[in-house]
């Protein structure tokens, strides 16, 4: 199987809470043919990110292939008064589905649609009051959780970890491995608390 | 001080070598003002990375402001035939910066600009061989590595632990310790080797 695997992208997407999966997800040569990975907008124009990166979709909701898994990061745009089509595009799309997943406050996008009802999730840390808020089950101090075919993720490089978690549950351990080393993911932030 | 930083795109670059020293650099709102960031390509045509992503960059060699720090990034377009351009623009620049820095491979394409002689360095796990072959003194088993004004990080991921050491170096551990926490850098990659 080589799952389709679309990540969402708008104005105002942060950069590194797709970029990450995007890398975890494409890994070349390791498994070049395993998955099918394109970024998703609402047009082809290009998006300007949070910080200010253009990037150019590879396709628009219009002309997207049907989705096996869906990535819906976070950023600024995931609060602005345009969300409402990406809200429903998201809630179009989402029963075809194998899995569905957010980083950061991609969250509030599928809270949005409805698809969080008793479920439990997370987010970035600064905004897991603000979810609990909306009714939602929000767990604190965890880099993703997955509840089913959902798997929500903390904020922006945590979805680096979430993509590869989700990797194993597609393609197994080993590949994870294999590509978790080929981006040397072994972090050692510096400055670490107390030093 | 607002420094002027560069971050170097070409076509092949790897997208989250470049995209995690962004995150790192550019964050809103803690210290928004405090970088001036860009991307520089050859021209401002639009580069396809490594894995496809594509990116408009912000300025051209011709027309790119005076830098104060380079970000100079790996992936396969580093070893490309069209190295050559990217190596003669980062001699050019070179003398002027106050920190000069790169990703993964971007450490070969400051060796063939002659900026690596007497240096200590690091590279992506899987180079680090052809780097030494170079006459290079190449250190393995770290993040990033600090040599006078020169910072080399290991492959894709690290470069965001360097991001991180470079803006504690620029603007203090405090900052660099909230960008931490601003972008959730916590990691815990899942399936550890054992488990």
């Amino acid at each position: 199987m080589t799952p389709t695997i679309g990540i969402l992208i708008y104005n105002d997407v942060e950069e590194l809470d797709f970029v990450g999966p995007w890398e975890v997800l494409t890994p070349k040569p390791l498994i070049e043919a395993r998955n099918h990975v394109l970024t998703i907008a609402e047009t082809t124009a290009p998006i300007r990110c949070s910080k200010g990166l253009r990037v150019i979709p590879d396709a628009s909701f219009d002309d997207a292939p049907k989705l096996d898994v869906l990535v819906v990061p976070g950023g600024r745009g995931s609060r602005a008064d345009g969300r409402h089509v990406l809200v429903d595009w998201i809630r179009k799309v989402a029963p075809g589905l194998q899995w569905l997943t957010s980083v950061c406050t991609g969250a509030f996008l599928l809270q949005e649609a409805e698809l969080l009802e008793g479920k439990r999730v997370t987010t970035h840390w600064a905004f897991i009051e603000q979810l609990r808020e909306r009714g939602i089950d929000v767990a604190a101090d965890c880099r993703y959780i997955q509840d089913g075919r959902l798997i929500t993720s903390a904020g922006v490089s945590a979805g680096i970890d979430m993509a590869l978690y989700l990797t194993g549950q597609i393609h197994g351990i080993d590949v994870a491995r294999q590509v978790q080393r080929m981006i040397e993911y072994d972090p050692a932030p510096p400055y670490a608390d107390g030093n």
